[in-house]
């Protein structure tokens, strides 16, 4: 097959590129780091957002619009948040043909404008918990944009709660990281995350704590897929957000906000796509079972057209490419770009002797498979392949992990994957000494793996790594 | 029943603004014209996407997403475009801690932003039609804002295609009109819309057709829910959107446009609710059954449950309030507001009796049903009542619409209702006198009710009434 995108081993970066457009996933925009997001490429978004809105509707929580506009004055009132995101805002100074009096900001995040309208509906601690997420675009100006990873707009999703206590609180934003996007990523993306504490320093602005979900990619880097975080009581003082406890005393709130974005989708390619194209694991894939119809011939679109009928009775989401106008060759190659997890290719050789051919993306396996077993085949291809991508992610991550004892150690390996070491070995100072380097500390864990609810925690292993 | 909301006889708008509140739907935005969509409304909001992008779906178009940022210049390419959208555009003149090069607006809709990819996208006739649609949010600033009716961002879909010809235009442009937007209203909103052509005057900025969906309000006045637009070759030439004909000349596409907005929960509220709340149609309904229990007792919150459980396993989107420490009439008046068209109250007098208590919205009938034949009771009121809100918005309309000669009578029955009158009896020069009175041609229709192609065809018949 002739080359198609850049390999993976030769320029990393040039494939993701290269992938990203000729699988028709993305384009960038006209207005400098926006990116317009291609069929191809939101339909695997629409499969994300259904996965995730499920999940994060079973853990409780209400969909809700609040507005693109911020008062520039809201921004203000939290002095970490606004730090932490003035350099990003987009700002709009005329409305209407007019100069507005106060400048409005386009969100980079909803922590205000959900905490002013939260505040004026809690009034005793009968509203609490109040669980919000919604689905929305927001606009962080990016100097240095990469489709995906860092666009200056993008979609995600922003849950926003409230809560009597820290406990409470805590226990939430840890239900969302483990329930919503830790089950998500493992079992739909297929992406082994692993689940840390982020460090002082690589916190949410505004936030008290914040957790968050790390994947390798195919290169050895890191990329945050989702965070989770705890505010305190710093949005509730800074917008008024008070209850009446059981007790009868006024009190703020405790918060907390969590965020996945089309980020995945730039994870999704970094650690499933390989020379040939994308990988979409079966779970997550819009159209699982592709078929294809080789060449015009006796009986072969009734054939594809009775599989595909039988697939979709089987509950397989199923595509047909009839287009036998177009060279087969080309379709196919389109095909592995994609990344559907199986081909079902139907032309008349094969059929004649009562066969169609299964291809199934992840191995590049190609069988003849008898037409009237063609669907236990494609189910039984299709969860094998959601298990051996996840498998071959978390052995690359394995094989590329090392751990170490020194900082100095740590940021050598992490030249080429990530490296475990005592989180006492790093320190703030040894932190400042990795960034230099361009190496961060992707999270902190406790020595069996779970997350710490303190960076003070004594025994905490650091993960030190490149990132996206 | 103490009084809840202002009676709709009294004063209408106000009854409005009451019902949004006190059922919780929505409320301003901190930035003038802009709102938040409460968890009540936007479900009802996400019941309204789900249907539609089913019907969107097997109409063949696929969802994409395109920038919320349009440079300044592209909306200046189509003459009458800009025209129609330079007074209520946000201009975004900072990004980034800078002012930039060339000021950005916020899309008030996405015709130029798509045009200019769709030409890139676009080679052969092979590649049409284009058929695309986006779920966004847009922003239009509003002078004179009202929720849902006229806000300065509100979120929608727009359908944006790209045809071989004027014919295949005109035809995807009518069977989105009717397929797509008629069959939801009707069928799902239960709204009895009228389907027809805009003047001239009326058209969409760069148009060269709109065809609408036009519902009467409670209060007579008429609420545009959707348009389709044929677009000619307009934006395809503003846009040099261009493609080789299957005999191998160069030519520019035919385009249309489509869409539907927020909007349509007011025309929701202003068609089914009275003056105890919303009423929501049951197809529509995020919840068609809401089980109440009436007080703790003896198997009541296992009766509750059980009933639950049943309805769910039946197919029927349930919710249940087992709040019993909240008074029961105060749950009752709520559910009322919110409008769940059945309610089955279980309580412990009425449980000892092997009873559940029937609660129809539409009608307001109490009807004690033995526990066992729950289910089947609400099966059947949930159909019924589909289609008694749907006749009785059609009684409405019918009651209040006159037929008659001159454009005096036309304009003096466009205060209480909707006139029918020769378009010959009013043309451009009437249609000017009638807009001085503040009343509009709505759209144009043949005698047969059938959606003209032009507003030259004779013997049309136009609809004049008062509208937002």
């Amino acid at each position: 097959m002739a080359r198609v995108l850049t390999p993976r081993a030769e320029d990393f970066p040039r494939w993701y590129q290269d992938l990203i457009a000729k699988a028709q996933l993305a384009d960038n925009g006209p207005v400098r780091g926006t990116m317009v997001i291609r069929p191809a490429g939101y339909a695997i978004w629409e499969r994300m957002q259904a996965e995730m809105d499920a999940r994060i509707k079973a853990a409780g929580a209400e969909n809700a619009y609040f507005p693109l506009f911020i008062p520039e004055s809201y921004l203000k009132r939290e002095a970490e948040h606004v730090e932490g995101f003035s350099p990003e805002l987009a700002v709009v100074t005329h409305g209407g043909g007019k100069q507005l009096a106060e400048p409005v900001v386009v969100r980079p995040t909803s922590e205000t404008v959900i905490g002013e309208f939260m505040a004026k509906w809690i009034g005793s601690y009968r509203d609490l918990p109040l669980l919000l997420n919604q689905w929305a675009n927001v606009v962080r100006w990016e100097m240095r944009p990469r489709i995906f990873l860092r666009t200056s707009e993008f979609l995600w999703q922003e849950g926003h709660t409230a809560h009597v206590d820290e406990a409470d609180a805590r226990a939430y934003a840890r239900r969302i990281l483990h329930e919503v996007y830790e089950d998500f990523m493992v079992r739909e993306l297929g992406i082994p995350v692993l689940v840390g504490l982020k460090t002082a320093r690589e916190r949410f602005a505004g936030a008290t704590a914040t957790y968050t979900c790390e994947g390798m990619m195919g290169d050895g880097k890191a990329l945050q897929l989702g965070t989770s975080h705890e505010l305190g009581q710093n949005f509730a003082k800074a917008f008024d957000m008070t209850f009446t406890s059981a007790a009868g005393s006024v009190e703020h709130a405790w918060t907390t906000s969590w965020g996945t974005s089309t980020r995945m989708l730039g994870g999704l390619i970094m650690v499933h796509g390989d020379d040939n194209g994308l990988r979409v694991p079966p779970r997550l894939a819009p159209v699982q079972a592709h078929i294809m119809v080789v060449k015009a011939g006796d009986g072969v679109a009734e054939a594809a057209a009775k599989l595909r009928d039988a697939l979709r009775d089987a509950g397989v989401r199923v595509g047909l490419d009839d287009r036998t106008d177009t060279p087969f060759g080309r379709r196919a190659v389109d095909a592995e770009l994609k990344g559907y997890p199986v081909r079902v290719e139907v032309g008349p050789r094969d059929l004649a002797a009562g066969n169609a051919v299964l291809v199934r993306r992840t191995n590049g396996s190609k069988t003849p498979v008898p037409v009237t077993d063609v669907v236990a085949a494609v189910l039984a291809a299709l969860e094998a392949d959601q298990q051996s991508l996840h498998d071959e992610a978390l052995a690359l991550r394995e094989s590329r992990t090392v751990t170490v004892q020194t900082l100095a150690e740590a940021i050598e390996a992490a030249a080429t994957g990530w490296a475990r070491v005592p989180w006492s070995e790093v320190g703030p100072a040894g932190e400042t000494e990795a960034n230099g380097k361009g190496v961060t500390v992707r999270c902190l864990v406790r020595a069996d793996g779970s997350v710490p609810d303190s960076e003070d925690e004594p025994d905490l292993v650091a993960i030190l790594a490149r990132a996206y």
